[in-house]
Order: C-alpha cells, then structure tokens, then sequence
C-alpha cells in the first residue's frame, strides 16, 4: 500500500543515462526475467549457462495522492543481441480496457512495437524526439536496434495494470531481427 | 467533438525549439491574454498602447480516444519581463478534483509556482530535466527568468478541466520580480 503524497513531488532526471532521483524503485530485467520472448531457445540457453546479462531497468515513480494514480517510468535498454534478435523489454497490455501511455523516447533508436494481439499491428522507427500515444488495448514493447543505450518515458496509471501473460502467449506479430548489422521486421507464424 | 483516435499517433518533437509536427493545435497568448496577471498596470497599459507582445504558446495534440483522453500540450514561453516582472503563464486549476498532471522541463530556467489558493505554496527552481507531479487541486504557473526559451511538456487529461478565473481572482501567494537581474520571490498581500 502507498502513501498518498498530495503534496508536489520533483525529480531530477537526467536523459543521457536514463537515471533520475529520487528514485524508490530500480526494476533490473536480465535475461533469465524474459527469456522466453527470445526466438533463440538454444541461445538463451547457452548464455545462462554463462551468465544472466542485464537486457534493461525500469525505475518508476509512483505518484499515487488520494484522489489520483498517475505514475512515472523510465526504461533504459541496453544495446544488444540473443542470437540476431535486438534486447527489448518484455513488452505488457494494460489490464484496463480504458488506460492509454504516453512514451517518449529520449535517447537512442530503435522501434516501437504495437500491436491489438487481435491483428493489428504496427512497427514504429524510434528515435531521440518521438513521442508516442499508445491507445488502451495495444500490447508494447521497444526494441533497442542500436549501438547504445535507448531511453524512454512512460506517463501512466497505477490502476491501468500490467499483463505480460497474455504477450508472453500470443506474441507480437513481428519480431525485429539483425540481418546483416540491420534491422529487419520478421513476421511470426 | 474530437474524433476518436483508437490507433497509436507518434509526434516528432523539438526540444529545443518547443514545437512538435503534426501540431492540430498552437494557441498563443499574447499580454493581452494576460494582462490582468502582471501587478504592474500602467506598463502593462503602455505596452498595450504600442503593441502587444507574444508571452508564450501552447500546442496541444489531444490523444482522444473511445476510451480515454490523455493530452500533450507543448509550452514554449519566450524570455523578457512586463515593469520587473518576469514573462509567465496564465496558470490554472483543474476543475476536478481527482486530475493531476505531470509536467517535464526540457529547456531553460525559471520556476514552476503551486498553489492550493487556500494556504498552501511552493516555488519549484525550474531547469532542463525536472519532471514535476502536479498533485490535484493544485494551481499551476510557469515563469521564465532565463535570458532564452523555456520549454515543458505537460501529460493531462482533457476531461480534467481549466480554471484560470480562480486565479485571476485570487492570485498566487508570490510572484517572480526581477531584482538587479535576480528573479526574486516576492510575497503579495
């Protein structure tokens, strides 16, 4: 249960790394946390046999007051493969039919994955500048596809909630696959 | 009436300049949109004589949906000051009770004045990278003292609702004075 803060609240948020403070909550996503959203079982397998590289974080403000629930999240993606395919985040549906997301992406390229997991779908090219409205009932997930880090903003609610079961389950349309040093969309069967 | 988006819409934005394509939406405020903010009358009167300056802009892209209505709006104020006092926003109040608001600084400094307008106040020191919860009930107005652009990004909603009135009526608890160059915080009566 979090306290309410009715009172105005102010981070000092730095782009470049992807960071700010205060921060109350570091979410690390290595590979062992999504490993079965990689295409490259035998890969993934391989590499935590290793290791369990971290693919990205998510920290979060939760800016929950009596009345209202709206919350902060910045993700930042480490540059990256799993066999060809690029890091990503898990990538989630709100479990809310009415909750939408802003997303901005302040820092390196990459895409952004939406899709109804009804059969629509839709790959945007991403990169430091874009803003994004994801409307309620689209699944999303950004793809990191390059050489750096890729940052983001995410403006939401609380009470929107996250599924990650049904991404896990239905998959995204396409996934995005390095192909000679390139990105490529490749569609699912 | 909006038209429903139910599909995802990316902005292309510029920090720097504080402007954003596609833009449905650019309002401007010029001083004699405000004038009845500024404390000093007659330069704003004699200003007015001559021409009437253009304090700030806002674009707006509101991301209306079947479902929900979450909003972008793009402030760019320009720097100077009417007698001592610094350029600022109108600022208003949600008119519900239950719509916060979290604003992003992304160029310049200034302050971001709160006021509950029944006792409560905070001047929040302003510069490229503080993200600000705006709790609700909470009045809200951005002043720029810098020499340059101030740009913020506010995420809202529509149905949240603008109260300027209460403003003009009541005020904030301080404005921002020019003091030998200096913004100074300057309690009113």
């Amino acid at each position: 249960m979090l306290t309410p803060i009715d009172y105005p609240i102010s981070l000092d948020f730095d782009a470049e790394n992807g960071t700010f403070e205060p921060c109350p909550q570091v979410t690390p996503r290595h590979l062992s946390d999504l490993k079965e959203m990689f295409s490259d079982q035998s890969t993934v397998a391989q590499i935590l046999r290793e290791n369990d590289p971290l693919i990205y974080e998510i920290r979060y403000y939760p800016f929950t007051t009596t009345k209202s629930d709206m919350a902060l999240a910045v993700t930042r993606i480490f540059p990256g493969t799993i066999g060809n395919e690029f890091y990503m985040t898990k990538g989630h549906k709100h479990q809310r039919e009415d909750q939408p997301e802003v997303y901005y992406c302040v820092r390196g390229e990459g895409f952004l994955l939406l899709d109804t997991l009804e059969g629509e779908f839709r790959a945007i090219p991403w990169r430091a500048g874009v803003i994004t409205h994801i409307p309620p009932m689209w699944a999303h997930r950004v793809v990191n596809t390059g050489n750096d880090l890729l940052v983001f903003i995410g403006v939401f609610h609380l009470s929107a909630g996250h599924d990650y079961d049904i991404v896990a389950r239905k998959g995204f349309a396409y996934r995005v696959l390095s192909r000679n040093g390139k990105p490529e969309l490749i569609k699912q069967d």
